[in-house]
């Protein structure tokens, strides 16, 4: 035990990385317990502790309820900007991508989304939310508001595959201009259950506001995702 | 004290972050101690701090070594999409900014760094290093590398104040392709120390590729951001 004491919570961490990334520890591998790692690595059980947050922390293993820890799976590389389908972008990923209705319904826009949506207080609206994922792990929940005033009869469309097909096939609306907002917040309780993750988990909210060619917003989504299952990719052509 | 076993975290931060929003408690302003806060809510200590930490995850407050927490100030809307000046559009939001130049010195591609910049193992590159931050607060760590055999004479360059300025400038280089990539990570120690924040903080660290209108990469960056300085935005016009 006296052995491990020079052995920092730096290097533990140091030596998990460069297995993940040699590969000798796969993508939804389970490691070794704290007090496995403690032994092997000579060091104490707070020290390997502390090495497996900082790894989590920086997106590279989650922790399972009472299963233990994982190595993440590969983050799904989404680009915001693009009127893109997520189940063909995520299958040419290679992943098995999936999408889960929780929910679809009628409101009326409050201050907050009158405002968002450029509508008058009260304006009917859609809303639908959904929780997607691949490989059987879930990634985000998303929240779309649809203005059924710009968009007649879209409560009646099937939504559950993808709002863009829609969008961009019966209503033929061009996603002119696609306004993106990110910031790093933290899960709910409630989102935290529905993304497998603990309450209060790290997570990147992005809210988009797309236009039509005419200036209009036709659709404000919200989107929480687990942090260490995206990878943000945006490529801007200014020529 | 028994009076107080039913307030949960959730209500003492639901109270704490109106009190923010309604602008009883300002950016900067210092909160209530622990010992405070559950005196006046009626709850326990370990009760005020799980609230502290909910809404230190969520961004709306900071801790500062032995001080105490505090309001986050408000934060730098930033779009990696511009070839933006930051003194300058950080003024815009009337925030002070500061910018310190850490390191400035030649190097030579690693493998890594070729394949970035696309450019040999071993071609010549000039490292910049800087703190970047409003109102006397860290907000990020820019890492530039500027590849010398396309910008001759760069290294020369007074490169402190302006890359941006100094590409458009005295070599003529539109920023014709913006590649941003962005992942939600963890602060190391040193990147912590220079930030005023705990090690393992987390960070947005934005990766930026930059390429000139012959479609040559002329510029790599990557920021590490406090997750809590930066609000991330991107207008996208595809039309």
């Amino acid at each position: 035990m006296a052995a491990g004491r020079g052995v920092t919570s730096a290097r533990v961490a140091a030596e998990l990385r460069s297995r993940i990334e040699r590969g000798e520890l796969l993508p939804e591998d389970r490691l070794p317990s704290e007090r496995e790692l403690s032994e092997s690595l000579h060091t104490t059980r707070v020290t390997s502790r502390e090495a497996l947050k900082q790894l989590e922390a920086e997106g590279l293993i989650y922790r399972s309820n009472r299963r233990g820890w994982f190595v993440t799976s590969q983050r799904i590389n989404y680009n915001p900007s693009r009127a893109a389908f997520f189940m063909d972008y995520v299958a040419d990923q290679g992943l098995v991508p999936f999408s889960r209705q929780l929910l679809k319904k009628r409101i009326v826009a409050d201050d907050r989304l009158a405002s968002m949506l450029e509508v008058s207080v009260k304006a009917p609206l859609v809303e639908l939310q959904r929780l997607r994922g691949a490989n059987g792990r879930p990634a985000y929940i998303e929240t779309i508001y649809l203005p059924e005033g710009r968009l007649p009869g879209i409560y009646e469309c099937d939504l559950e595959r993808s709002v863009s097909a829609v969008m961009l096939g019966d209503y033929d609306q061009q996603y002119a201009v696609v306004e993106l907002d990110i910031t790093v917040g933290a899960l709910s309780a409630g989102q935290a259950a529905l993304l497998d993750a603990p309450p209060g988990y790290t997570c990147l909210c992005v809210r988009r506001v797309v236009r039509n060619a005419a200036g209009e917003v036709v659709e404000y989504d919200l989107e929480h995702w687990r942090h260490d299952s995206l990878n943000i990719q945006v490529r801007l052509d200014n020529s």
